[in-house]
């Protein structure tokens, strides 16, 4: 029971909500990759609260990584590569009362029972999403290392509230970088209408949830095997490890289910320079894979994320010490949708889990 | 890139469709638990193509295990259980001609360029569904041993070609056994309905996916982790790896993305004996984990399976080796519905994925 | 606990002595290698039993493996590649009498701790020397592919019952190819005192040890890494695994700590070609690793391998039943000295542990 | 090819010699244990350079480790326990003179050509002895949590430059706590006689090896399994991982090669209290394993430490850039021997490796 992911390069993820500091560390990339920090910071201030936007709250982070090993003048030496985040205050506030009412929706009942209430209670300790800090920056590096190899990882919020965004995408391509946008739907009008059902559902002391869509162009075909290193497998084994996330569909996912089979299978077309790696299909209904093996079409994902289960209004939990039901008001102030922030997290997790493929592919052939 | 699941108790799957046999190695059971051999095929015979009902083949597979290692006197001995199950035909029939016309949504293309067309194109190789026969034969001792621990598993057909079973189900609880059911819908009109559905797309040389829900419930309180080794991820990573999944949810799902907090939260409700492992919820939209740690409720998975992408009607393929359009008609008898006899391999995985994972939790205390 | 090696070649094995059969899975090589079976058994049957010399029994063993899976017109496809060795005797004696006599030296009475009673006794189960038929047959598929690459493993009988070769051997070269001599040392001499010494003991009902030494020639510089992947750690892990093996050194082991550096280091001579990756060393003491990292000259390890525990004479052991005192003769025959018969083991466990730590370093960098 | 170790309990080491700071990850000790610090730091600072005699420099290191994630209230809290300690002094020198003069018996030459020339060369990086700071400290939490439950690992100095410690030590106990004395061999002359011997290698310019031993008491019965698990090659993959280690022995290790099994054979003595997993031997050849598996009995390993390869006289090395053979004289102090130092060293790695046995025992039964 780890908080690590990956077989060829491995991530763990470590730090509590308000011990003195998250972090990670990558054990161990290949040497000699260049590192953008800056083009990194970037990418994690998406992910930061604090933003323009009622889906995020006052709250700012000051979440500029440290690089604590594995870098040298700018490049990584291939040995770990560990890196901090500071959690800015971590005041030992009197969570007493947390432990008293535990939140719906949280891990505060049942990290309580796993952990025999050792666990730091303080903010959600290690549950924290502020944990996805430290993801959002390896991913940052796993981004810059992919794109480099011309791999671009992109996500876009597809749907908030029950809005979803009309906006047709090119299933055997991209759409266009949203990094800039507070909200990264490609409709504008789509994006006016999300943040309207959260400040809406921000008013009522309550929350939203929503869907995001993430691709991956640029793959090499055959990366991936049959049965329990399906690209699908390891991509959800990351993407189902996100905070909130409920489920999860490659390509067309549930709706292949309503389907024949005639209306569903991708047509091959020729390959445009001859080679069989190459061949391409008319359509990428499968998200990207076949037989759980890269086709070198995007690869598709889409992620169900609940409403924040911590809301303004009032709820009513059980005390663990007495067994009584107990009125609940969740302190502090709370992101009344997650999904805005979640983009880049997204980006990031499945940027990292995709890196971790390629290179566990080059260990499938001997030289 | 293994063909391996697993951290606790490994389980490895070997062989290929008309190779000599399809097996497994489970690495390693505890010792001492009993195996019910009868009721091991009882349940692979549920998996097993040549069943009653639209949805089969004419096909027989004679698929009784052979135990090679690991039992002694009806018990598990606690070092390596192999197990195979013999292939009765593998005449090596000419598959010239497969090479020359991959199947669209098979492995047939994909598996060329990643093992450099060394693999065994014959019924697909290791990508062939028959390797799942060793799948359920693991799951089916999984099964045994989790039900004397008070876990029972089972998975049900929640729909099939947009046919949904619209029987309600405690969300606290299980629905009946179905086993004994050709088609494991909880409702007879609606299995009769997908039959009918399924019985149509033959006649008309296509095939219809569907949904498989498997529900396990008497699990404890408090197994997973909050990121990589969530009760999500290692059930995800499990059931992703069955051939034809899409998609994933848990709980209420994807439903959840439409939802409020307020509407999506699961309110606890007090512990029936006091003890905090045992505080329930009134409602279980979460699927049965909060924090990616089990709850006590039943654990909920919805799994999206495409339409069977071998059809009787003729489609349109790439020559690799020309890179020229050919028409193909698949060889062979094709199930047109897969979901029928998937609902057995899906509580298999489920049973193996919550083995290892049960087994896992008790590594994460000292006595 | 499991019976599994490696990180990117990973090699399960399984089976007991008495049981149907032992195997191994390698999940899973690169795909196109080829396999020459016949090879493989010429270098299984080194390890046979019943070979000519008073180090062997009279027993026999038909150990021609059956390949199940993985293989496809003399090639690996790149999917899991099992195989096994049936037992020709499988007759379940009366082992009652075992149970109540514990072989001294043997697993049976930590085998019975460890596994409550339920592994299987016969012929010492899982724990019985003949499990590693299969690892030998694995090596041998490392061996031939190592080969083809240029890299050759060899081990040779370096000490038997205090009797050691004298002959020199070129610290960065490799001894002649043994593999044809029935007592591997490099001086027939030697070997003869060495066979005279197992006579000797064989006529006092007793048993004798010795030492293997294994050399690795023809690897790359650059394979390894500062901790827990050093060549020494990866070789260790595999090498201390197998049965009787009481210590390893790696180039001149404990000589070493009786030395002084300035007789110890090994001097840098220039490159024969220019490229540091040929930059050799003098001498060879730290038998081809520097920093737990592969120099390009030989890999050296010698390995303890105690005498046979199971002896002729009488022994006292302790009825775990009564917890009295018993007189025990071990029935059956039993090799005198285990250390013949062991250098195509360490060979073949060598080039297994090699072959995997050369696929993971092509892990440790992107194109 | 990572910097971890370990199945259930994960340990990854991170850090160069001069970059910002050295630590690790546990992912993750069990919840609930206590943490004492300040007897960690006592433990670390017999590791810490600075000591006094001969064999260690003037350096000093401020070796407390700040802990980052995992500790709250005194107690683990069962999620990932991350602690740093700092590079006091981390001044970027000229380092363009080492990569010219790789030093003889480092990771110089070979990291270079594994890390592709990317590596940090200041002072050794991830190669240099400074890394195991970190893993003095998880060792020194794994020391009291074994401690807490009756089971003490203690090392000790048996030999230095050829003198050898003669004291007796009871097979089947423990020597005495030696963790107070300078040099922790048990008899001060012997100690007096390794100091002296250092002291004229220093004053050469040279410097010597030694052999430590580590003795494990209070282990339960029933441990490890009977290949790559066991407790042979738990422990061999984490000790053969230390730096300056040339060879491990069990037991009597290289000893009982020269025997005959009559004279090696340990026998089975009454249990005291005549349960099956309290039978004794007589004697402790085997060092506490057979079969793979403890047999409740001190495991014992040795271990041969190579002599310092940074030494004060010149020595003779290749440039890599010019192939030019080239003078070297190391840079900086060294300790002449390393030997007194790695005792705690050997204490902390044998018992880190054996709790994780530990727990990944409790996964091998169900409740």
């Amino acid at each position: 029971m780890t908080s690590s992911y990956g077989t060829t390069l491995r991530l763990t993820l470590f730090g509590e909500s308000h011990g003195p500091a998250v972090g990670c560390v990558l054990d161990a990339p290949p040497p000699g990759l260049p590192v953008d920090l800056d083009a990194a910071a970037r990418h994690m201030a998406r992910r930061a609260p604090g933003q323009a936007g009622p889906w995020s709250t006052a709250r700012r982070e000051a979440d500029l990584p440290e690089i604590l090993s594995g870098l040298f003048e700018g490049r990584t030496t291939g040995t770990p590569l560990a890196a901090i985040v500071r959690n800015a205050d971590t005041r030992s506030s009197d969570y007493a009362a947390l432990l008293r009412a535990p939140r719906p929706g949280h891990g505060d009942l049942t990290g309580r029972i796993r952990y025999a209430g050792a666990n730091d209670p303080r903010g959600g300790g290690h549950f924290s999403a502020r944990v996805t800090a430290a993801l959002a920056f390896a991913g940052a590096l796993a981004l810059q290392w992919l794109a480099a190899r011309g791999i671009v990882v992109r996500a876009r919020v597809a749907e908030i509230a029950g809005v979803a965004d009309p906006s047709p995408v090119d299933p055997l391509g991209l759409f266009p970088d949203l990094s800039a946008k507070p909200l990264a739907a490609i409709s504008d009008e789509a994006a006016a209408a999300m943040s309207a059902a959260i400040a809406a559902a921000r008013a009522d002391g309550d929350s939203v949830g929503g869907v995001v869509e993430v691709r991956a162009a640029g793959l090499p075909a055959g990366l991936g095997a049959p049965f329990f290193d399906r690209v699908e497998t390891r991509l959800g084994a990351m993407l189902l490890s996100l905070p909130a996330v409920r489920g999860i569909e490659f390509g067309d996912g549930f709706a292949c289910a309503r389907r024949r089979g005639s209306g569903n299978n991708d047509r091959p077309t020729p390959s445009p320079d001859g080679s069989p790696a190459r061949i391409r299909r008319a359509t990428n209904r499968a998200g990207g894979a076949e037989g759980g093996i890269t086709t070198g079409l995007p690869v598709v994902a889409r992620l169900a994320f609940k409403p924040t289960p911590s809301i303004a209004r009032e709820q009513t939990t059980v005390d663990p010490e007495t067994n009584a039901e107990v009125p609940l008001r969740v302190p502090g102030r709370h992101d009344p949708c997650v999904v805005p922030r979640a983009v880049p997290l997204v980006e990031s997790a499945a940027a990292f889990a995709l890196l971790d493929l390629l290179l566990a592919s080059r260990a499938a052939s001997l030289p």
